[in-house]
């Protein structure tokens, strides 16, 4: 088996390209270097809401940042405002850093944003980052994978239509984006399905951030303690045995920060 | 909605505390700024063969360094004596980092390590990492999910059962670690229950790294395309019709290095 060149160099942040780059879960400790350093480096930041204020410290003083969830109204508007403002930006010779919250490319419409500054001719790169999918769970305490538990895991976003969840593959765990609003559809299609309704399930709000709040139940009672505990958005839903394996891993979980949930 | 308090304060770094870390897909750039602290104070960094040596640069001169890849010859038997010798080091009040590939709970039996330590009732902590399963496709220019074509993904293991691979969810995109030596079991299973023998697929070995090299083609060939260019571990395949966005998002991608290949 060959061995890569250890020697990696990546470019130098360059006026007039549009970076694209994965902020992580929430916790300011989870950017990667290569996002830190470009964010450094950007003169313009166009950030989601959700990005969290110990990321974007990591910008220059003098940079612009936009957060560009508050641009326009519906989404359709939206997105291509935020595709014209990337492109307007980089026209004018900015770095240019497009900050998503997770990972780019996963959900969040970051591939429309690359295939429309690829037709552009804008160039562009992906800085991929650690995504909320496998790193919420974990700082709650949950694997996503276990031997002999779980081999497969399967994400979906709760908004991928607009009349309900999209068919959700049959992973032996089943990750949720944004899904406590589409909880109890996603319940009934997983119960239809032939997902047995005792099996273990947790939403996780503010995953990795110091306001995390977790529920843990079954996967039919979960839409009725996501409501009784009153959970929103931004919120995942794990489905699966490896929910149970929380109790094992974490003793005093409620009253931990979310990483330092995993001491003990 | 709230806003999560923006002051995360990591703990510093404990003696006697073991650090399950993600070492992201390959790049250095895409190791954590947490991960990086730890590699920092660690007096010995547990790692396996994978982790490349720019992410290794981060240790401490003095840390001793072990490439756990090289402990025993069973996988049990290893994997026994790999958490033997976290326990011993974190018992001997050494401040302990656990380097594993990627995510540090995706797959790898970090899992398995997490539950370990804490039956023996030592004190550990998870830092997600970038994980191999969506980085190692975005390097390679193919976003996993992209509106109204992927709204699903599926991580699975071509190692997860010793006689073949485990049953693998039907979702829009499917990625496999560890995929290239049952590529042909895969393709076989996945076709028996009804994809599309021209389902676009990639395979793609040393992702992220300078190394890096990519086939495409159809479900149906891309055994015999990854036989003929003798791609080998470690390698991951990409199925699904977003393998198809790879050409309008990257020009020159069989001469760049491996972030710069969506720079054009």
């Amino acid at each position: 088996m060959r061995r890569p060149d250890p020697h990696s160099c990546p470019a130098d942040p360059r006026a007039g390209t549009v970076y694209l780059v994965g902020a992580g879960p929430g916790d300011p400790g989870l950017l990667t270097l290569r996002a830190a350093d470009l964010l450094a480096a950007a003169t313009v930041v166009f950030h989601d809401y959700l990005v969290s204020d110990g990321v974007l410290a990591h910008c220059a003083p003098a940079a612009r940042r936009v957060d560009v969830g508050k641009v326009g109204h519906g989404p359709q508007t939206a997105q291509g405002a935020i595709e014209a403002l990337l492109m307007d930006a980089a026209r004018a010779g900015e770095i240019v850093v497009r900050l998503k919250g997770g990972d780019p490319l996963l959900f969040g419409r970051g591939a429309e944003e690359a295939l429309a500054l690829a037709a552009a001719g804008i160039p562009f790169e992906i800085v991929p980052g650690v995504s909320s999918a496998l790193a919420v769970p974990a700082a709650a305490g949950i694997p996503v994978t276990a031997r002999g538990i779980a081999t497969s895991v399967a994400i979906v976003t709760g908004h991928s239509l607009a009349g309900g969840p999209a068919p959700i593959p049959q992973a032996d765990t089943i990750v949720v984006l944004m899904g406590v609003a589409s909880a109890a559809a996603i319940r009934d299609q997983l119960i239809a399905t032939g997902v047995a309704a005792d099996t273990p399930a947790a939403a996780i709000e503010w995953g990795t951030c110091p306001a995390q709040r977790i529920v843990t139940g079954s996967l039919a009672d979960l839409p009725e303690r996501i409501a009784r505990e009153q959970l929103g958005a931004p919120a995942i839903l794990v489905i699966g045995q490896v929910v149970g394996l929380r109790d094992r891993l974490v003793r005093r979980a409620e009253a931990a920060t979310p990483l330092a949930a995993w001491q003990h």
